[in-house]
């Protein structure tokens, strides 16, 4: 596994393999690896010749510098993981290489950005559709790999795409899940054995309302006082945002009338987790 | 001469010629070419083994819709003009090809869109880093040329390319003028002859502004004022702006000491005229 730390020499790689034909596939991570990532890494080897994995953690995304601040990092772990996984090359920019001074531009995705995790970090998803438009510009892949528990995240970019015509595959993929159903976040490193165990009224609640729904509930108010019930049994979940909405457009749904994603953000402690899943 | 509509079409050419190991010139207009443009088809000629020229209108840089609406067309004698210089393809797109519905998306270049011609354009070059964004992920090319009469945009263009890392070198060419001066535009055919006339105050303003720099005059003010009386000779001109400002960073300056910009922006009549020079 090859380790790249410049634009100018991640451009050239993938140029080259570019020009050999090669098809290269991307999964860009802010690092702290887990079976998530690892799932999408080994679906881009299915995909691509190549595989290159990006680790950056990008200030611009991070609405409070303290958040940014304790954003867990293992550089020598994620290494081996992709090593062991046959990644071709790791692209570990440093901050500077990415923002250098007199930086000054942004990427906006204006709809999509607005409600659910948008609603409450302003500036989040201006920073994740920044990034990712300048990976992709320094990666050239032909397809770059997104995990669905970023649900509004892969909406943001798969519009970002198609709107400023990046000649890119968006593929996402289901999230992973622990055993107990809890879904696979780098943040969950932060969490007391205690909170753990709270954390799970958030799977729990995603499949309380699945079975609503399986059961012929069409009312969106139903659903979702349901999910909060669940949600708010533990005192010390505060629930930031469940909502009902369009997969596609992320607006928000009355009557459940298709394919409804429920998005839900609450916080445990200090400690903030987001899951989803698409209602059917 | 290949004409190409769609954007699937535009990429796929690009991305054979790439493979070909070909390089790829782009020059990228608003259509009714004048020498302006031709000496940057002739110019990509020099440095692309194969050239694609864009005409797109775009209505999203016009911060007036009527402004959009009179802007000059001609495509029967653009495309006369890019096949007898050999141009590879000319890329036509529709607007809903470049804007279909649902498109949510902006590049935005923040401190060198604001002054000039961005304090008077409210999105004006929110428009144009966005469109010119997006027809470099549509034609995929090696290089790109701009004309410095359109000294700001040159600006921004290259600004949004060093901070989004777009993989292209871009290249701006020196204005292209009529024999009495007069700075080559499309708009230039919107003028009477009396107005074509006293457009001749603006070239004059800055072969001025460059006599007392090369004469050792270095206060902004001084220059500045000489600049003002020589435009408002002419009751029907309005001086939108003249500025003396740092030819990267585009902030004022108060001193000349180095390579200086001096923007103006006028209106004659019902035309807006922009020209510039740095002087030195």
């Amino acid at each position: 596994m090859q380790i790249i730390q410049t634009v100018r020499e991640m451009q050239h790689w993938s140029e080259d393999r570019r020009l050999e034909r090669k098809t290269v596939a991307f999964v860009p991570t802010m690092g702290f690896l887990h079976e998530g990532h690892l799932s999408l890494v080994r679906e881009a080897k299915n995909r691509g010749d190549v595989v290159v994995v990006s680790i950056f953690v990008n200030p611009m995304q991070f609405n409070q510098s303290s958040d940014f601040d304790k954003y867990p990092r293992n550089e020598a772990q994620d290494e081996r993981a992709l090593k062991e996984l046959d990644t071709d090359v790791l692209f570990m920019p440093p901050p500077a290489e990415i923002y250098p001074d007199g930086y000054q531009s942004a990427v906006e995705v204006e709809q999509v950005s607005q409600p659910l995790c948008g609603a409450f970090r302003p500036g989040h998803f201006r920073g994740v559709a920044t990034v990712v438009a300048k990976l992709f510009n320094m990666v050239k892949p032909h397809c770059a790999l997104f995990g669905e528990k970023d649900f509004q995240q892969c909406v943001v970019i798969k519009r970002m795409v198609r709107d400023l015509n990046f000649d890119i595959d968006i593929v996402s993929l289901p999230t992973v899940r622990e055993d107990d159903g809890l879904a696979m976040s780098s943040r969950n490193a932060r969490l007391s054995a205690a909170e753990r165990e709270t954390s799970l009224c958030v799977s729990r609640a995603l499949t309380a309302a699945q079975e609503l729904v399986s059961g012929g509930q069409t009312s969106a108010a139903v659903i979702l006082q349901s999910v909060q019930q669940i949600l708010t049994q533990n005192a010390e979940v505060r629930v930031e945002y469940a909502s009902l909405c369009h997969p596609e457009t992320l607006e928000e749904v009355e009557l459940i009338s298709g394919p409804t994603l429920l998005a839900i953000a609450v916080w445990v402690g200090e400690v903030r987790l987001i899951d989803n899943c698409v209602l059917h």
